[in-house]
């Protein structure tokens, strides 16, 4: 006898049983349906990628992280995020597109990170984003956290809050105070304020060399409060004259009155004066979404506006506006706070059980009837006993059993078996198939 | 000005305009929703995978042609088929699983081969598997075309034919000639007939030392003509007594017999003793399809029975049977027959044009109306003249406009274009609805 290979995957790659296979698409599903009823058009990259084009831009722990290898001569890396391969798309198929290009795509991204809780190396993410020719009006900074908002709503995950900033305020801020130049050191000390809290926040901005007149202007523009609106009006009040600041208070306040033109609930849209984003990246509007209910889990769905899409590839400049949900990562902590894949799920609604092979033609052209209306339907055909094929609808969470015998033919109907309540019912298929597309 | 990365892709790897992939889209969805209707169960296995897991079962060309790199110390490949990620599944989860296990995988495979027309270093499969534990009806081998046959029906190809065989006919076939242990280059032979002819694959199996009874026994065999019952009987009339053959054709008559009952149209499949497929493979059953009008495009879909899925892995045996679609091949050769991508495919129904910002409330809460009934909805926000937001709709392929302005609000209707007639009406949202939903 040969020696078995252990039949293991890897540490940091998710792989689902089917019930929780099920549910993961059910919310892919949704997030798809969600994106296209707001008219972004699919899209679907290659995996591999030349390294030559795919790093044209990365650099730093990016490129560390990187799976790149050689095939021949050629030098291939896998794709890192959506945003690189976007913005080669756009620049590769420039005059193909119509603009401003709505895209949508949900796809595996591989990251090779050291593994740890609620890291992956490889995983979906399921982007928009919109990209101007040249030029992209403020609205659709609107829109994204608008189609982010349907999206949660129908993912049922409890209340949310998606929090806004806009990266010229915080600038023009820091401009004001003339430390514009180390701006990206005191918002990284600014972002963990959450978890260190105030004092040490001072401490830290101390050995950043700021003058304690410094430290009490950022604090105190931390510490603004109240509903959107008084938001915007405390950073009116502070009569900051630099552009920068009086562009950002200006698209701010802006998107946050256009969100109200989308119909989006006041409470599930707030102004976080404390959020940055990738430094380098976003140039305007920043987003990001929290679960009101499990702030522990993060942002679990980020992005902004950025100044140009694909510098790297071509001199039209670009536009854009985006956001991301890490759903290989929200799925796992959903799951571990027992948020998912709690009930069973299943395919098929139905399962048929022959009592034997005599009445296969029955069996089949039931199955084809139910299957027609749309009912997904299993049949059973292994020569079992009654409790085996039972129990196969059972561990599957199939809701309906139809059992097919010689009483069944004989009559033209079906024992129609409800697995919940036990109960069972000598009915027509037809009555089957009012009784499941009406519930 | 830094110098531009050319935003290219690599030869062999399909990346499809939005038009073409909402087309290919639609394709995938087609063929996912019949596979659950019958009741199979998603999978979604990673892209990456332990080169010592991942090749446990490869050798010769397909090691060739694999992705594989060193990550660290960590020897990885790229799955190179959906079967082997199968077989390492159910191993691996083979307690948590419950038998006959019914799965679809719609991924994506990488194979380094050399690029030429039609073919692809990445493609996407779209395979169905059903799984024995220990055991597996014979009429598991009638579902898996069925499917098949309602696939092809939906994607609507045209006329196409099932090919089916049985590997025991044709093992028991030579076993009786004393050519069992020649079989495979026989068959390699064999499957050329169409290519080169009778009297070359004559020839060529005088090279491979047959006789001349023998060579005029497999032809007159390979001769075999009719319909499928008169080939069954013409098989029966062989009278070959070995028990490898008497097997065979008891399955291929059950098969052929179960097809009926699962009502396909007697003219959709077809026995034919030339298949073979995957010699080490398979060990019954073996399906080729062909679009009837296009049969230089090969078998479009192809697979069998196997005897044990997961002997590698594993001791327990698991006896399957599955097929698969290669798309991303099938896709390529069908745009360029121009069976699909002629016709203007959209995601959204509708595109909603403003005239100005002015209304940006009206024309955001129709944009919902629309889309709560399910109506795929894009708005054009761009500050640009009316021609531009035509020419938007049109490339994009949308079928009618909502044009918005004063008068449109004043009089609480909206101006509906449909884009192919050219016509215009003012009407209210809720005519627009009940058009859009009846059509």
């Amino acid at each position: 006898m040969k020696e078995k290979v252990e039949p293991r995957t890897l540490p940091g790659f998710m792989e689902l049983l089917p019930q929780d296979q099920i549910t993961f698409n059910n919310m892919v599903d949704t997030i798809r349906s969600v994106y296209e009823e707001f008219g972004f058009l699919p899209l679907d990259t290659p995996t591999i990628e030349l390294s030559e084009v795919l790093l044209a831009k990365a650099g730093g722990e990016t490129e560390k992280q990187i799976y790149r290898f050689m095939k021949g001569d050629t030098d291939l890396s896998l794709r890192f995020d959506l945003t690189v391969p976007l913005a080669r798309y756009v620049a590769g198929h420039y005059n193909d597109l119509i603009f401003p290009f709505k895209r949508y795509q949900i796809s595996k991204v591989f990251r090779g990170e050291r593994p740890q809780k609620g890291r992956f190396r490889e995983f979906y993410q399921c982007d928009i984003d919109i990209i101007g020719n040249d030029n992209l009006d403020l609205i659709y900074d609107a829109e994204i956290p608008s189609v982010i908002y349907h999206v949660f709503q129908k993912l049922n995950l409890g209340k949310f809050t998606i929090r806004i900033n806009n990266r010229k305020i915080l600038n023009g801020f820091f401009e004001s105070l003339g430390l514009l130049e180390i701006s990206s050191d005191i918002l990284r000390v600014i972002d963990k304020i959450d978890k260190i809290g105030v004092s040490a926040v001072k401490e830290e901005l101390k050995s950043l060399e700021l003058t304690e007149e410094q430290i009490e202007k950022v604090l105190s523009f931390l510490a603004i409060t109240g509903t959107n609106d008084e938001k915007i009006k405390a950073l009116k009040e502070l009569e900051i004259q630099t552009e920068t600041f009086q562009t950002g208070l200006y698209e701010l306040e802006t998107v946050i009155n256009s969100l109200r033109s989308f119909a989006i609930l006041e409470d599930y849209f707030k102004i976080d004066l404390t959020i940055a984003r990738g430094l380098d990246y976003y140039t305007g509007t920043v987003y990001e979404t929290i679960l009101d209910e499990y702030p522990k889990l993060g942002s679990i769905c980020s992005g902004g506006r950025y100044e140009n899409l694909a510098d790297y590839y071509t001199e039209e400049h670009l536009p854009g506006v985006g956001i991301s949900i890490g759903l290989t990562r929200l799925f796992s902590q959903l799951k571990e706070i027992g948020l998912v894949g709690e009930s069973k799920t299943t395919i098929s609604q139905v399962l048929i059980v022959p009592m034997d092979k005599e009445n296969n033609a029955y069996v089949l052209e039931t199955a084809s009837k139910l299957r027609n209306k749309g009912i997904k339907t299993d049949v059973y055909y292994q020569d079992k006993g009654m409790k085996q094929k039972m129990k196969y609808a059972d561990r599957l969470g199939i809701p309906y059993v139809l059992v097919i015998g010689e009483t069944e033919v004989k009559e033209g109907k079906v024992a129609f078996k409800d697995m919940i309540s036990g109960s069972q019912e000598l009915i027509s298929v037809e009555e089957v198939i009012e009784r499941l597309t009406n519930c």
